[in-house]
């Protein structure tokens, strides 16, 4: 941490900040410029914090250096990790060596609207099935989903195509009921700062995948994936969907550089949701080539199989032309980067 | 509704987007134009947004022509409302008429500092006290208030000054108990998109300060509002606490123009914090004269009997000078606008 | 300035740090902690910058501490400055002491539009004259400005009514010509990085109204103004009109707080043009008294005879009853803050 | 182009915007809904926007539906462009069937260093070579560039390698003598809306690079290359650099998705920098290889013989191990798209 005086600090202000920060145990290093003076500290970042440095008197700023967040930094812990999904047995990796396939349609309208999204999507290689059941909406006119009833609906389809679930929880309160249907609970973007769901999650005992507000810092989705560590839940994963910008063209800006810059700051996977990003599906397949290219530890996309019906987000779904050339680039582009498709191993026979 | 079609739609993707709009009792009007056509919808809102006419065939795009808010619009409900805030016989109000000044720590970290800034509070002239009993903190190891115990401190200094108190709740789960203490309930910044809190807000029977999403367009901040209003509570109050630029100079860029709008569009009161918009406390003095300029309907800010030793929010704590100067500007600059300070009536003797 | 080394920065790479700033004849102030190494900075900021140290191997990043502005800060220059407008004997002042009131069409469009336009300004209470002769569009096929035959008719109207003359200059081709009829160059919010032409503005022997860039950093934008201040200039005035966020209710976000910030770190004056942020005339009038209000050394908005037919931003043009609130606002509001509006000397008889 | 009329817009509102729009030769159709009345606009686009209907009494808002850009729509030209660059006979192509590498320094420094810096750019598979000798830099105090000696050591670099040169133009006044050196002009990021400029580089007979104003919509950079097109000038390569937003992670944040948004509106080309975008050189080969996947028809980069020491943007520029692992994903991920390099034909024997 460093604290920067303002001109016009005294050699007093400089003395008050050195006596607190050694009151906690920190050590205090002086450099006297020309026009001012910068306060170099060492110790415990966390006791730092409480001392309130930035509101004491002749202080102009204080800059962070460190990392604010631990449990999920790569400073502590090199290999980028990888989380596992589903059924022990049955288990898809998403991580540093495979690119995972995630598809199904936003929302769970009904089985058989369900399953045949599932079908469509497992046709094209993917291995995780999405799809909502708790829906949270701009507008309290909108469709809110189906609850337990479609949390039912995507057990059956996760039978009938053993792929595992991974569905979103909008409350505290659905935790528990969420948990024990799917495979893997999404928090979204809406609720990347609601904490009190970040623990619950993190309580769980499943595995998260986390979507970055569409506001969010890296650096403070970071520390949301904090709260969720902090509760004994390091099987998270993280999903960059776009965050808003100026642009009107698409709905939000698919923030690509966030794949390599997570990466070299925290060990959790990352995968990209190109559909939410752009709300076009014109845009869903280049955007998902560039998401592989980038580096990214796999895709989430939206699949339906009549657009024009869906309950939610119909334009930026795929369907038939689209969705074969993504299960192309699928299999072709992953190669280039030394990755394969990630799969759960298949049944000893 | 107006529907664009993209310049190749041929006249059968035409007559389907009238066929569906008519088929649930809509009226749809065609404008043949050289390169495009458009198709104006008239009818009922709703039931057109479940015709997912985006996604169909030919389709280009979809405007919207109508707020797609209604309890709190104020198409329907030309008088500007007024909220009542306290006690029955004691209530402050927040409306169109009134300046209402509201004041107190951002964090009551004890009941000595809570009652030192209510009397600092009450001594400018404010006559609601905030102070936060549950902190919504970006980072796991940050204080997060003192919960319960720090909502029994607030009525204790509600019981010592007599100002009706006003305090955040950042989980539905708490809803309950946060109303059995609070005169007002905050809604924060984190929180605005948090569905399930808004709708438990709405049910607990007490007034809500809904402070604006940092990242929230003004419609989606209405549309929150909307949420509250439709679990049959209209005593909304909204504030205005700025948004996320580009400018680092200040923590958040106050959006002063949105009081105006909010004003023109909604009939609820909006009141402006300037102290978590600037971060700086030097600023909070002019921009809470430029609050008041514009026509907003109060003014929220921290103050602190020692903010070197506060643990939330020191830097922008407004103590001895600066709140002296804050008062004399309640005073004088809400006359001009043919306002006047907000306070409970005198008991009759 | 601080160096901050990364967590694997070696010894060596430390050493070499402190060498290359030593050889410039800086001083280098290290101070270990248990992660990562600062290095403080003392000495000539410019001899560091081209150090390049953000590239050296084991930097992980390099804050600047001090302003990178000279000549427009006031650091060394701690009294707020006043710029004259005008000709000898008849300028009026822009400055701390006064509010200063800036009116005229958008667009200069006809001899007619322009001298019923200054005399609507000057009813009012305005004491300068603005209107474009030169208009930067976005399309090539808007009205760009009459040009020369502009620059003359604002000539005539100024000796008809008295008024000193604003307008602006896209091109460092036109600043001479420019220069010659205007009692102040005007330099354009899509012109503000535009480095040919403010240099050139500031050798025009004239002061120079410098907008903010509508996407620029206060930094960036005292950074242009030193441009001007480099040519030997220091008349400048800074205009705050608006930033491009994300929110859509308004054409431009107005950074009411730009004013505070700005007259903290430099000694230039600063007014406000609430007609360009807004975009809509019924917002003019609330936002020019909250920019009063917020201390701003003036006002400049659009007023039109007859907005209906305005060649340009007709929208956001007063006319009527909204210039005689605004009149009035004027004349109210700049008293609570100790301040009276700005005239040219009454002519000794 | 539809007018949405306020819900309190009167009969007589209406019939004088058809009876405007009628006046000027156009067609308007109404159709009225429970609330409002929507007025859709057939007929000539540019005269409607003269009549100012935005300022009309009752009118609520107008929503343009076409685009208003022509010359480089996609609309009236379906095929995307090819832009040839370089001397007869030894043109590089950018355009649909290729993917374009450019590179160089940032700033042209010396003739050794620049000849060094384009030696490794030919190396790695760069066929047209980047280097600036007019920098736009936002403080007056940094390196501004070489000038004319800086063209003529461009000049050289070219007839050394062969390698035709693309070069930064930052004022209309220095268009006619960069013309005489360069094979391309660039104009920055910075300079997208200084309009004289471009057109200035319209009549300049040269190929132009236009790169996007980093707080530029898609749409106001179609219309500066509008700018261009109208003098006569057809060979604009787009080049989206990044655009700001709230993410401090990144110096920009790259719009990837503006590649194939572009591609779907304009028949231009569109090539990518992800130097400038992310500032940092670990970021810029896995942004290339996105760009590629995304479909951009080419990347231009930074490479330097020895970033420590270069004056400009040095941390973002390659060198040995990373350009490598550039060139090689130069090689490989073009194919798997269905294109190759571009290069210039080989000499006849």
């Amino acid at each position: 941490m460093v604290v920067v005086m303002s001109p016009e600090a005294t050699e007093e202000d400089v003395a008050r900040v050195v006596a607190r920060v050694e009151a906690v145990g920190g050590e205090a290093f002086v450099s006297k410029g020309v026009v001012r003076t910068i306060i170099g500290l060492v110790g415990d970042l966390d006791s730092f914090h409480h001392l309130n440095l930035r509101a004491m008197h002749g202080v102009a700023d204080v800059h962070r250096i460190s990392d604010p967040y631990k449990l999920v930094s790569r400073q502590h812990h090199k290999d980028r990790s990888t989380v596992w999904v589903g059924r022990p047995g049955h288990q898809v990796p998403i991580g540093p060596d495979t690119v995972t396939f995630i598809a199904g349609p936003c929302a769970v309208e009904s089985a058989q609207q369900t399953l045949e999204a599932a079908q469509m999507a497992k046709s094209a290689g993917a291995t995780i099935l999405r799809g909502g059941a708790y829906k949270p909406r701009t507008s309290p006119y909108a469709f809110q989903g189906l609850g337990v009833a479609g949390l039912e609906i995507l057990a059956d389809v996760r039978e009938a195509t053993g792929l595992p679930v991974v569905t979103e929880v909008v409350d505290a309160r659905d935790v528990t009921v969420v948990a024990e249907y799917a495979d893997m609970l999404q928090i979204g973007t809406r609720n990347m700062a609601n904490f009190g769901l970040l623990q619950a999650a993190g309580e769980s005992g499943k595995p998260v995948l986390l979507k970055r507000g569409m506001t969010a810092t890296i650096e403070e989705w970071l520390m949301a994936a904090e709260y969720i560590a902090q509760r004994g839940n390091l099987d998270i994963v993280l999903c960059e969907r776009g965050i808003r910008t100026f642009e009107p063209a698409t709905r939000n800006t698919l923030d690509i550089s966030a794949v390599p810059v997570v990466q070299a700051t925290s060990h959790l996977p990352i995968i990209v949701d190109p559909s939410h990003a752009a709300g076009l599906k014109e845009l869903v397949v280049p955007l998902s080539r560039a998401a592989i290219a980038v580096g990214a530890d796999g895709v989430i996309v939206d699949v339906h199989p009549n657009p024009e019906a869906a309950l939610c987000d119909g334009p930026q779904a795929l369907e038939g032309p689209e969705l074969r050339e993504l299960a192309q680039a699928m299999r072709l582009f992953p190669k280039l980067l030394g990755r394969e498709a990630a799969r759960a191993p298949e049944p000893a026979v």
